[in-house]
């Protein structure tokens, strides 16, 4: 080990403390992207991050607005000869409700038993800050990265980044790097370092069915027209057969069949579903016939309800067939499939399946996201591997993911670059649901590993 | 025609300004049973009325508290030897509002076009007015009254009726009769005037469907397990079968199949599909194969869901696997169905069907209403028809109603007793709704009309 990277480490180390407090700091800034009324703490969030890139060194950084919420960016490229990295993370958070489930406050960062309870604390904001306190001391203790860095970070991750993909295409040369450094995904577990290689695409529609144009009373007209309701769940009980597969014409005709050996990789990582099952306290796993259940998650592609409303939800009952039923829906594409292939074919299955007596309306989402794999040998990825090995002791596991981070394949896309996902949130941190939270040792751990991993990367290749 | 009977015809013709004058005063109260801040007028509206019945004539009159709002009584049971008609009516009427959608205040009652507007004037203060003149026009006139007549008019209908059922019950002696006439009910139409001679009865239940203890990011786990939206829509839908057929085991054991005859008659009515859905804004007609659109509102039990939700209802998408999704249900009974019954056998098919991974939990509402019909050879249902001609000219259509009437079903349980529907208001006139209006000349109408039927009732069977 280098003296610079000792001295690194020993300055994070010494500085863990206050880096837990700025995370309390930005983490305290409710910057829900879905909600409109939140744009000033969008701002807000914009604005302490830039503060705080400034704060960490010589970058030279920017806010650059985009048709949503800002982008910050900031660069420095005072290594010549060496990499570059473009860091990802995003600043804006998932909204909090149900409030009432929550324990403490979602915007009142709250440290209980060694977590950090907080909406965004693990997506993104805890795992974003990392790099920046690492540039902070490489800065502070050599006066230089050991590669160049460039930073981008973004306030609409949480709505699908709709204008990530103009701001990359328009901004290549600025952009350009070697790699993608993503601070987002997460890792697969808690005790086991992992990388991602894969991670699922995302297409997604909302639909409404209509029959009457007001509400009817239920005594009075019930059995004379179509309950959109009912003809909600028959509509959406279309779209999958007896055994779990989705029942989409052509929804499977892209999907990429898994290998014998990597079927043999999944099935020989440490997971049960017995643990699965009481770590989410379901009662069975339940899925695609033929597939295991990690199979099911990480490489074969799913249609979920995300939600579904209609009529009355209040305390007693109202007898009303009402006017109209929604349903949100996404589903989740492994390779090869196309979201907006699919979103199509999903719209054709409902338009066809459309139950007699209602009208149908059919909106697209508007952020799909392609399914993406980094391949195994890449350089960033064996840098990442060496840093994880060095901080845990042990080879990363080399895992999927389930969910979507589209950054990947617009990054591929547009500037034919592989994405590192180099996260220290750990997937069963509660994000995307109440009493979120994120491990204040995983704080320390991540600022040691991506101290190491930038050395390694500015080591000659 | 007997000479009393002319001379209460002449005599109620004579004094319709003077019943129409009335009416304005009662329908100036406001008696919203609904909302508390409406007490004191609740009270005034009992009073109002229990001084009519004093004014009437030789009446028994009481106001009898009951947990809510008092029942007015009144009983003359001068006529040995004839029937004893118990005539039903409720002072209490809907809330107004929305406000702003009335053309004239609603307790400033306000003649326009013929029609009286104002809260309650056809639900059912003009309704319950009528007999009560009727009975004075019969003692000023002949010193008595052609029956005996029991009044029970009730200040809680708007609310459900809460402390009915126990009044009767308690009450049984007091209110032993030969028949219930109902002052409450609508007629089908403008032109036509019509008997109701069923009503469909109801039951109803809650479902939750739950699979993980907490929300979960659907790309971390979707296909993992199940997503109780999904599993929702495929427990709803195998509720009917694809011919709109309720698909319940047993749902149809107890259903009385409609003779050729009564379907001839239902096919006779005044009612065609495209005024009906041009009434309601539907795009066609649904419901069970092989009835008519009058057949399943009216004799056929249906199914139907209320209220459905679970997961994000918020603009955008939120990409959730939620914890749970509920359903309300109701179902509308056709005699002889027993909503206790229908209760269970739903509930176990909705057990049957539980989706895999799933569980179930199910709450039976507290409500639950029987289908009602009255024998069509009633002698009190003949003499209203006769009555009907006579006023009208045209023999009366014979309806039925999809809704419930509880009345008519706790009169049958507790007493015995059959209820003929005799209410003048028609189904048209926006009851429940803001301009509520009571036809007036349907005010002449059924003073003659009620005058004629007691006359009737009156004479040897």
């Amino acid at each position: 080990m280098t003296d610079t990277l000792h001295n690194v480490l020993k300055t994070l180390e010494s500085n863990r403390d206050r880096i837990l407090d700025e995370l309390i700091q930005l983490a305290s800034i409710p910057s829900v992207s879905t909600d409109p009324a939140h744009a000033g703490d969008i701002t807000a969030a914009a604005t302490w991050v830039g503060n705080a890139l400034e704060a960490a060194g010589p970058f030279a950084v920017r806010t650059i607005p985009t048709a949503h919420n800002p982008v910050v960016y900031a660069e420095w490229l005072g290594a010549p000869g060496k990499p570059t990295a473009l860091i990802y993370g995003h600043y804006d958070v998932q909204p909090a409700d149900p409030l009432e489930k929550w324990h403490s406050p979602p915007f009142t960062p709250t440290v209980r038993d060694g977590r950090l309870f907080a909406r965004g604390v693990s997506d993104d904001k805890g795992p974003m800050l990392i790099p920046i306190k690492v540039a902070q001391a490489f800065f502070r203790t050599a006066g230089a990265l050991p590669i160049n860095i460039k930073c981008l970070f973004e306030g609409e991750e949480e709505i699908g980044s709709p204008s990530l993909d103009a701001f990359i295409r328009e901004n290549r040369a600025m952009l350009a790097a070697d790699v993608v450094l993503s601070a987002d995904g997460a890792m697969w577990r808690i005790n086991e370092p992992s990388l991602t290689v894969a991670s699922r695409g995302l297409a997604g529609l909302e639909l409404t069915l209509r029959a009457a144009k007001k509400d009817l009373h239920s005594g009075r007209h019930g059995g004379a027209v179509a309950n959109p309701l009912n003809a909600m769940a028959r509509l959406i009980s279309s779209l999958h057969d007896d055994r779990g597969r989705v029942a989409v014409a052509g929804f499977y005709d892209r999907v990429l069949e898994l290998t014998g050996k990597e079927r043999a990789d999944i099935a020989a990582l440490p997971f049960n579903d017995i643990d699965y099952l009481a770590q989410i306290g379901a009662p069975e796993t339940f899925g695609e016939a033929g597939y295991t259940t990690l199979e099911r998650q990480w490489t074969r592609p799913t249609l979920d309800i995300n939600g579904m409303w209609g009529g009355y939800e209040g305390p007693g009952s109202k007898t009303v067939i009402p006017s109209e039923a929604h349903a949100k829906i996404t589903c989740r594409l492994v390779p090869d499939q196309d979201p907006d292939e699919i979103g199509v074919l999903v719209a054709k299955h409902l338009e066809t399946h459309k139950p007699a007596g209602t009208t149908l309306e059919v909106t697209y989402g508007d952020h799909g996201a392609r399914p993406y794999a980094i391949p195994s040998d890449h350089f960033a990825l064996r840098a990442a591997g060496e840093a994880l090995k060095e901080v845990y002791g042990v080879d990363p596991l080399v895992v999927r993911m389930g969910g979507t981070v589209p950054i990947s394949e617009l990054f591929k896309r547009h500037m034919n670059l592989e994405t590192v996902f180099f996260s220290f949130s750990t997937a069963d941190e509660d994000y995307h649901a109440p009493n979120e939270f994120f491990r204040v040792h995983r704080l320390g751990e991540g600022l040691s590993a991506w101290a190491r991993c930038l050395d390694l990367l500015g080591r000659d290749r």
